[in-house]
């Protein structure tokens, strides 16, 4: 069946991110380093995100909260105030840098608007998001913008429900297998991944779970135009 | 022309919030006092605040963040990084707390939805507003649920557009003149305000911005069938 409409993931498929969470976390783990050297520091914050994801969801608020919660805990309090709002500076930092697009990203987005409904699906936080969506200057070449605060075949089905698109036209495009690609693929969808030079462990899948066929691997997104044809 | 739609905001129409905020608040004022006994604690909390508001906006993560970074300022650093850990916990505890609706707010609902496709409407953190509709118990009854960064004539235009409502068939029930009533009356819809008995500071619209007609006010929700029948 032909594609119709086009669902782009946001962060780090159009745009950086995980290379500034990156970025952020060296300094932190910097920080940290100077009251315990021998600190497993990534690893104990990212015990902490995973443990507050039910209460704070994605996004930079949230990270920064783990990132002063597993400061107080990894120094046994023993961190100064005047630290903690370094660490509070990062996060307004992370969330007021320009929105860095993706090599390729505004001429191939061009290049498909004329021929596709194109659909920014994107999970995290809500208000964060719009945001780097207005400053990445691509807002008109969207015809709607779905935020989620889960990439799952539930709200894959949402989605479709409430714009009326059936699976077989549609394609999502993005830099997750576990989020972009699996459950699309599930429901009966296609998908093109687009892998990033950098992954959160959160979105990790086995190679055993991911499906036949119903997708394929691009290296850039400037590939994309000529792999709808294929598809 | 007949009311085909309902929206319905959340926060202090259907379920207690603003409360909420106050409590962890006053728990606050107490905890910067013992530092500084003569900080004005609320009219800074509300400047950090605003100043925040462009990169956090609205939600309980960036309460806490704010609280956090007022707590540093008004001690100039001396506050220690466990009493900046309670407040961490504050922020955690207004998150996870049951969703406590407002007297009447069930029996109403159940006796509108037969008549009216109720949509929830409300500004906020996106995970945090799902969150809370989940543990409501009122998920079934809505038709669709819109979290908006900002309420304002653009954004109610946008859920009109995407959800193809006429102004004229549509009417919207909360708590604040300024997100709830004012838009919605003055790109043509109709608004019924249900004071709540706190009112944010930054929700206040001055008497001579209201609109002249095309919205009433009740005390409370029960009332809300008899008024939609007038309208």
């Amino acid at each position: 069946m032909a594609i119709r409409v086009l669902g782009l993931d946001g962060d780090d498929t159009l745009w950086h991110s995980e290379t500034r969470f990156h970025f952020t976390q060296g300094e932190f783990r910097d920080l940290i380093k100077r009251f315990t050297p021998d600190a497993e520091v990534d690893a104990r914050l990212a015990q902490t995100e995973m443990r507050n994801l039910s209460i704070y969801g994605y996004g930079v608020k949230s990270f920064t909260l783990s990132m002063l919660e597993t400061a107080i805990e990894l120094t046994g309090a023993r961190i100064s105030a005047a630290d903690l709002d370094v660490i509070i500076g990062w996060g307004k930092r992370m969330l007021s840098q320009p929105t860095e697009l993706l090599d390729g990203v505004e001429a191939t987005l061009r290049q498909v608007a004329p021929s596709y409904d194109l659909i920014l699906i994107t999970k995290g936080d809500l208000f964060d998001q719009e945001s780097k969506l207005a400053r990445s200057g691509l807002g008109e070449l969207f015809f709607g913008v779905e935020i989620l605060t889960e990439k799952n075949p539930e709200s894959y089905r949402g989605v479709f429900r409430r714009r009326g698109i059936r699976p077989e036209e549609f394609v999502m495009v993005g830099n997750s297998l576990r989020s972009d690609i699996v459950p699309v693929v599930g429901l009966g969808g296609r998908a093109v991944h687009i892998p990033y030079q950098v992954t959160w462990q959160h979105e990790h899948v086995p190679d055993d779970e991911l499906p036949q066929h119903g997708w394929r691997r691009i290296e850039r997104i400037a590939e994309l135009p000529a792999v709808l044809d294929e598809l």
